[in-house]
């Protein structure tokens, strides 16, 4: 299956800005990118990158199989249109999966399982009503990625009477766009990826204060 | 399967203080409860809501097959300790299921699916490291709520060589307490149950502000 993946590659993650400097989020949202581009070769798919500026895979330290895999192509349009314009529009066109690249919890097995379903839309719905990933074969479906995407994409897919999945998973669920969200990151995200190894790097780590969960970060002056 | 249902009768949801009075709190808990209850017996188990004080069940509004599946039990010891007093002391003790009565998103399917697992250990975890809903049949497990419950539980399945599953699950995940919560239930919760209709009765609705989702609630002197 042929997967595209959204990268906002000027100045991403600008809702962490509070917690991370502009260098840093760049840094964890390549990461993050990695992690997820590596899941999608392992689920059995081959992922194109489509991003908002040039990108060099060889600055992602992708291991040689997942590098050979991946291919990248520049669109500075807005998501909606971006997307759009790599949705299938006609019945012999290949089936495509959309998977957002900060989805650090997305695992082989979880993309998967997406990927099985043989609705004409799947949708994993993030929270918030977002839409985190999706699968489309039908050559009528068209995105739009404002408000509440999720029932939106819903409504879309009833309207040219597309037949509709959504499927239940927290780790699809789970895009890292807030500092609340760097909890999960370092709770569920595998030792391997690069993602929970950027943000130990940079000083994280989970806290509990006051019975409820957060992230901690070491002072800067007692890092390296 | 037996099913534990904790539920906190005194002054429920204070996280919610700031959207929600505390009789309105109460109303939306008992809400919540009753569609976990529904989900629990439509998935074919037997459920016991363990409450911190008295709670007659004729007024949760309960279908007659499911008021008659649901006993209650009261037990107004702290949550750790209620929960470890009802799970198996012995190989010869039914497996025991614990679910949160406020998943306002868990459904018959998802806790079926839970309810199936077979591990000493089955953990549901929630966002932040809770542990939303778990399945015990392993009689040394005991839990621990207090701080990042889930990674607690994980080590102390480890700790007594039991084996552990994680399951995978959105609806699981989402327990209902804080304000940004109850865009969820507007947005997945099924149209029949009660905790939609309860927050739509409340007034509240989904709301898109510069492009993220949130919850409006109609002024007092709007509504009845």
């Amino acid at each position: 299956m042929h997967v595209v993946v959204p990268f906002a590659a000027i100045d991403p993650k600008t809702r962490l800005a509070s917690v991370l400097s502009s260098a840093e989020r760049s840094t964890l949202a390549r990461a993050m990118l990695a992690d997820v581009l590596t899941a999608v070769v392992e689920a059995g798919a081959e992922p194109t990158v489509v991003s908002t500026a040039p990108l060099d895979p060889a600055t992602l330290s992708l291991e040689a199989p997942v590098r050979d895999a991946v291919s990248v192509t520049v669109d500075d349009r807005p998501l909606t249109e971006a997307v759009n314009a790599r949705l299938p529009a006609s019945r012999d066109d290949e089936t495509t999966a959309v998977v957002m690249s900060d989805l650090a919890l997305a695992t082989p097995d979880t993309l998967a399982a997406l990927f099985a379903h043989d609705a004409a839309v799947t949708i994993a719905p993030g929270r918030s009503g977002g839409t985190n990933a999706l699968v489309v074969s039908h050559p009528e479906f068209r995105v739009d990625y404002h408000g509440t995407s999720y029932l939106d994409h819903c409504e879309i897919a009833r309207d040219i009477d597309a037949s509709l999945e959504t499927v239940d998973s927290f780790r699809l669920s789970t895009d890292i766009d807030e500092p609340t969200d760097l909890v999960e990151v370092l709770i569920h995200g595998d030792e391997a990826d690069r993602a929970p190894a950027c943000l130990r790097g940079l000083g994280f780590d989970l806290e509990t204060r006051d019975g409820r969960v957060g992230v901690s970060r070491l002072e800067e002056t007692t890092r390296e």
